[in-house]
């Protein structure tokens, strides 16, 4: 089975007319879970990376192991009113509205090498508002690692247009 | 210098009054990171454990890394609404009102071996709420371990008259 097998595809979540890729079906199976971690890491190998930042909430899963796995520092970038410290902010926009991501301004130092990571990339907003946050502080983007890419949603090209290294694990059809 | 060491305490959020323990620092240093995840794990060492359980949102960071570092299975406990397959749900007590924490049905066999993680211990109200999610499924908790205990909130004697084995690696004074 590849990774891609492990996740499950469940109808109108959180609304009607969306395919919502689960991957907590992969997380909950030990040979995806450990198969999943390991592929996400490959295209970094040999590469200084000093923190890994996870997007709530799904990104802190993967996150948490890849940087325990590197003996590294790990960032979590978070909703609105989560982090108790000083904060810097970054709204994004939604299908409707806008929502803002934040992250404290001592996690990352200026010059650390940072890999972002999540497990879906659709349009890109979230990761976009997170690249946003490292780079105001200062910290250099090695690269951004994914599970699932919808690329229907535009969101790796936007940031492959940014200069940005993206790596995918699999990739769904449909948003 | 231990784990508590690495651990900030920012006053009066998420309200006044209270001493926040703030883990984010721990999580963003090579070695506090490290050295947390390891200590979490001493006390299970040679025990049979098929899931790793976190609780939303910082017990996904810690149950990330352990579930990895074991090559087992993750399961994420979470608020209600975030889950999108089937879920069975558990309510429990704040200081004021009520709070519900969700499980997907699937996620947890009966007879499977479960280790529970999260960041702070404080009154263990999810704690409870979780282990009667993994209890209604059939899952055997092998015990459940903390970064922080607070022990004048009464979670750890709380759970440990359940019969549960509790693990915490600091403990800080008032609430």
């Amino acid at each position: 089975m590849n990774v891609k097998d492990y996740i499950r595809t469940i109808a109108d979540f959180p609304h009607e007319g969306i395919m919502f890729r689960d991957v907590t079906t992969l997380f909950a199976d030990p040979r995806g879970f450990r198969m999943a971690i390991d592929q996400m890491l490959h295209p970094w190998a040999g590469q200084q990376i000093d923190k890994v930042v996870g997007l709530e909430a799904r990104g802190f899963i993967i996150g948490g192991a890849i940087a325990h796995q590197l003996s590294k520092g790990f960032v979590p970038i978070r909703k609105k009113g989560k982090l108790p410290g000083q904060t810097i902010s970054q709204a994004y926009q939604l299908e409707y509205g806008e929502a803002v991501m934040e992250m404290h301004e001592d996690a990352i130092k200026p010059g650390e090498k940072v890999l972002v990571v999540d497990d879906l990339l659709a349009t890109g907003g979230t990761a976009q508002a997170g690249i946003r946050l490292i780079e105001r502080v200062g910290g250099e983007i090695v690269g951004l690692s994914f599970i699932v890419d919808l690329p229907e949603l535009g969101g790796r090209k936007l940031l492959e247009d940014r200069g940005m290294n993206v790596s995918v694990l699999c990739e769904f059809e449909g948003a």
